[in-house]
């Protein structure tokens, strides 16, 4: 990145409140009452209850809810061993995003441990504090260590996401490419290049999902993994292959699959054309690619093409997977993350791809259209569906393969249960806006003359979260549209004063006599009201004609008087009053 | 507490979300953009500038305001050792107590490990999560040896609190009553009843303040802590006297300060009536105070009395310090909290006690009037001002004894910040709350004949919010309010139709025509909206004879719709709009 991009990183995490997250009270907490609830003596109550049985944990506290994201800072993203400190912009980073795609707490954890043995001492001693653990950007080999004792000790789930989130992400790509080219998993030659911990992790997956051993060639830094090289650990030695081909280059001839894992530019032109026909190739190094995707595509036509990037079709995102995995797993709360739960988020993921995209999602990628294809393989990581496929579908594994310690049963609920998570989640932000933009409505701002609320306007109408209606007069609003660079063009403006507005004043008039008749209210005294914005754009809502009015409140104050308004409003929901 | 009781404490617990906690975005992370600056690849540069200087992590994480809640279940409350997840409850409690008395986020973390060289091993390994650690519930001896080697090895703020919370504010407590019944602290004679870890810590910090060794008697369960018994550990010893007495009785007889922090009921009245003149008794057990409040004020009546309890008067709680201790210590990246600034805390929270004591705070606890004195030696957890008096404190004695990283170095700006704080967290809740109490404005609201205006009118005034003017026919609201149970006894109704109001109208008409003048709006036209609710309520802002006015967002939809017009009011003032 340049560093304009760079400083703009920077200013992102230091601005306002240093970091990223927060943590704030769920319960009321402003009276004595409350107070003597929350803590002593009240208390006291649910600690004995856990006391008695530690599941209750579960109803009276945080616990399952929470997961740790736990990293000793060995191998943060690209990076390397930064030290554990400096990989907490990241850990914090991945908490937010559990917290966003599902409304997971995140507590991150950065131990200055780099000994496995200790490390793992150390999250044993921790664990009870959290529902589910996500071990986070550990260096291979120790990382496979550490998961293991750690699944092997605890029991809650437990996931080494550099390794098996691409694997989870990566197969379900790969099912779906397979099915475009009508090769089975089966039959297909796969080159896996890097023998990290994410291409153990990937090979062990897909061979589960039916690729065979004989078929796959695993290539590190220092060619092929073959019975003949005697540098290789137990980690690798499991893949060595006895086929007489000792480059990546030789390896990749003839071969349907290539799943890259290494780093930028290793895989050439010359070596995609060399693959078998509609050759799948998962290019997947971080932040570039083995191969461009402008080379990539220019090597041949018949490729599916998939990047770790965000910039072209077919991302393999991690994060279409671990936030349903740890969500289905806690939700059931289940002892473990195991292969069922992994394979039926392969499935889910797969499945959804296949399903037409609703309008919200390609609107989010500014894609006109995006349907199962070579250029649409996996779901996006906006997908708001993700969260109601995978989490069900892992949920719904865990109970079969038996690690389910609370059974969902009834899957509808659960269903509403999940969206409703991401509707109130966050409400202020996040939720809010998805909500609003699944179904954006008309709404009149009746102060359409004010900057401000032209301002608003424009950025509603940008963001999608509604269609805005200005009263007001047009000459007036074009003005200061022009003079303020407010992008509104197009917009809907109702001039209510102007003659050709007379028939819907009549009309408005009418259904406003027939509204306050009991009030004694007359014809002519509706009439006169049509002239004013609140009540005509009150009557554009009671007429069908616009869903919403937005009036605003008047104050001189700019802060003290608001919080006030602001708890009457919210709390007692003015926003349903009637004019 | 009775099982009604109990169970309201586990409702409150366990509805809703479970816990007392989530954890929340604080950064914008609604678009690709915001993302690809939480996290890859913007996040990278944080963490690159963290590798090459570890402070900079206060910069671009969430540490500088993070603390840690520390405790591996042995002495949770009165309860004693039951277990690391059972203390979760108190554990997460404390957390939210730090967040809404001071800002500070929490993450509550339960060690399951009671060997203390392990459980050092343990804090230490995550230390580098944390801005500072708050050590809670762990028992005595351990907790000694575990405070003191994690503060001999880490270099961040670390208080158990269980210690020296109790100390600190009941020395605050002390040194007033000291001052109110004339006695120098170096003559009186002291009984600490109970040698657990807050014993020895309180003796301590007395001893500092200038309490003679010679002149304090110590007192566990087996008697007096003589130089004649044999049975004392090496945290015992210390306090061992040469005096020929060996019982609770015979100690305190004479005595001029008695401090309980042991057990219900086992100082009597007889006891207290055998103490000097205007004795001081701190009873500090919980649930329920060595002697009960009652039997202590009618055992003589120059007591001065102190509990743990909220119910009665000088409440010695330990909140009244640890948010503001540790407020102040991470303010100045102070890399430990020392006896200065344990002593500055005593002594800022005393000062505070002298001081008049706002309105706010008497209306908090239902107070008819509070000034410093005997039955108020101590200020109240709930008063506001704590955090800008303890805090400042604390951090100029953190600067001063060179423990400080980042001086503060405008005190103006400092408190503004910390006056800010209170105001932005928690938003919705709290802060709000908090601002509009402390000067509550007379709000109009505008739609006075309407239930939910008046249910919300109601509720704002019960709570002190602002004063509300409803709009409005005085017969239609009485009925309405006597109706609906509504408690609006007194409220201010302007009924603007009235006869009586002619002269207002008149006054606002010309007001108005002044004000839009420009648009052409003539003194009749004007006239004719001052039976408008809405330009009548405007007018009364501008007039200075309220402070805002409530209209309202008028919609047919319940929830669709809400989300858009919350995002745009937010976002963009609309509050701030003119009418």
């Amino acid at each position: 990145m340049e560093n304009s991009k760079n400083q703009e990183a920077l200013n992102y995490h230091k601005e306002g409140r240093p970091g990223k997250i927060q943590v704030v009270p769920t319960k009321p907490h402003s009276t004595q009452r409350d107070l003597s609830l929350a803590y002593s003596p009240g208390v006291a109550i649910p600690c004995l209850e856990i006391e008695k049985d530690l599941q209750c944990a579960y109803d009276y506290t945080a616990k399952g809810n929470l997961v740790a994201v736990i990293s000793n800072g060995t191998a943060v993203l690209g990076l390397g061993d930064i030290g554990a400190l400096a990989g907490k912009p990241v850990m914090e980073g991945k908490g937010l995003l559990f917290k966003i795609f599902a409304d997971i707490d995140v507590f991150d954890i950065e131990v200055n441990e780099k000994d496995p043995a200790k490390f793992i001492e150390v999250v044993k001693a921790i664990s009870c504090t959290f529902g589910g653990i996500n071990l986070e950007d550990i260096k291979a080999p120790e990382c496979f260590t550490i998961e293991e004792q750690l699944k092997e000790a605890l029991d809650i789930p437990i996931m080494h996401d550099d390794q098996h989130g691409t694997a989870i992400i990566s197969a379900a790509a790969l099912i779906n490419a397979l099915e475009l080219v009508d090769k089975k998993i089966e039959d297909v030659k796969i080159v896996v290049n890097g023998a990290g911990a994410a291409a153990s992790s990937c090979t062990t997956l897909y061979m589960r999902l039916g690729a065979k051993l004989e078929n796959i060639i695993m290539v590190d830094s220092k060619g092929v993994i073959s019975v003949r090289r005697t540098d290789l650990n137990s980690r690798k030695k499991p893949f060595a292959t006895s086929r007489p081909c000792n480059t990546l280059e030789e390896a990749v001839s003839g071969a349907d699959v290539f799943l890259g894992l290494s780093v930028e530019g290793v895989l050439t032109k010359e070596m995609v054309r060399s693959m078998a026909k509609d050759p799948i190739v998962f290019a997947c190094a971080n932040p570039n690619p083995e191969i461009s995707y402008e080379d990539a595509i220019a090597s041949r036509e018949d490729i599916i093409f998939a990047t770790g990037r965000s910039d072209h079709p077919n991302q393999v995102n991690n994060v279409l997977g671990f936030p349903y995995i740890f969500r289905g797993a806690l939700d059931v709360r289940s002892c473990a993350i195991n292969e069922e739960m992994k394979v039926a988020a392969v499935l889910a993921i797969a499945e959804l791809a296949k399903k037409p995209v609703p309008e919200v999602v390609t609107a989010a990628y500014n894609a006109k259209h995006l349907s199962f294809g070579r250029q649409y393989i996996i779901p996006k990581p906006l997908d708001p569906r993700l969260l109601v496929t995978v989490a069900p579908a892992v949920a719904r594994a865990a109970m079969e393969s038996g690690v389910a310690r609370r059974p969902i049963e009834d899957w509808d609920k659960y269903d509403e249960e999940l969206r409703q998570r991401m509707g109130l989640d966050n409400k202020l932000i996040r939720g809010l806006e998805e909500k609003a933009k699944e179904n954006p409505k008309r709404v009149v701002f009746a102060e359409g003359n004010h900057l401000n609320m032209l301002k608003a306007a424009a950025a509603a109408r940008a963001e999608g979260i509604c269609v805005p209606v200005l009263l007001g007069n047009e000459e007036r609003i074009e003005k200061i549209i022009a003079e303020n660079g407010i992008n509104l063009k197009g917009v809907e403006i109702v001039n209510l004063r102007h003659d050709r507005e007379d028939a819907r004043r009549q009309k408005y008039a009418k259904m406003l006599t027939a509204k306050r008749q009991r009030e004694g209210m007359t014809y002519s005294e509706a009439y006169e009201k049509m002239f004013d914005r609140n009540y005509f754009g009150m009557m554009m809502v009671e007429a069908g004609e616009a869903d919403a009015l937005i009036t605003g409140v008047y104050t001189k104050y700019s802060d003290a008087i608001i919080p006030a308004i602001e708890i009457v409003g919210m709390r007692e929901g003015l926003n349903h009053i009637a004019g």
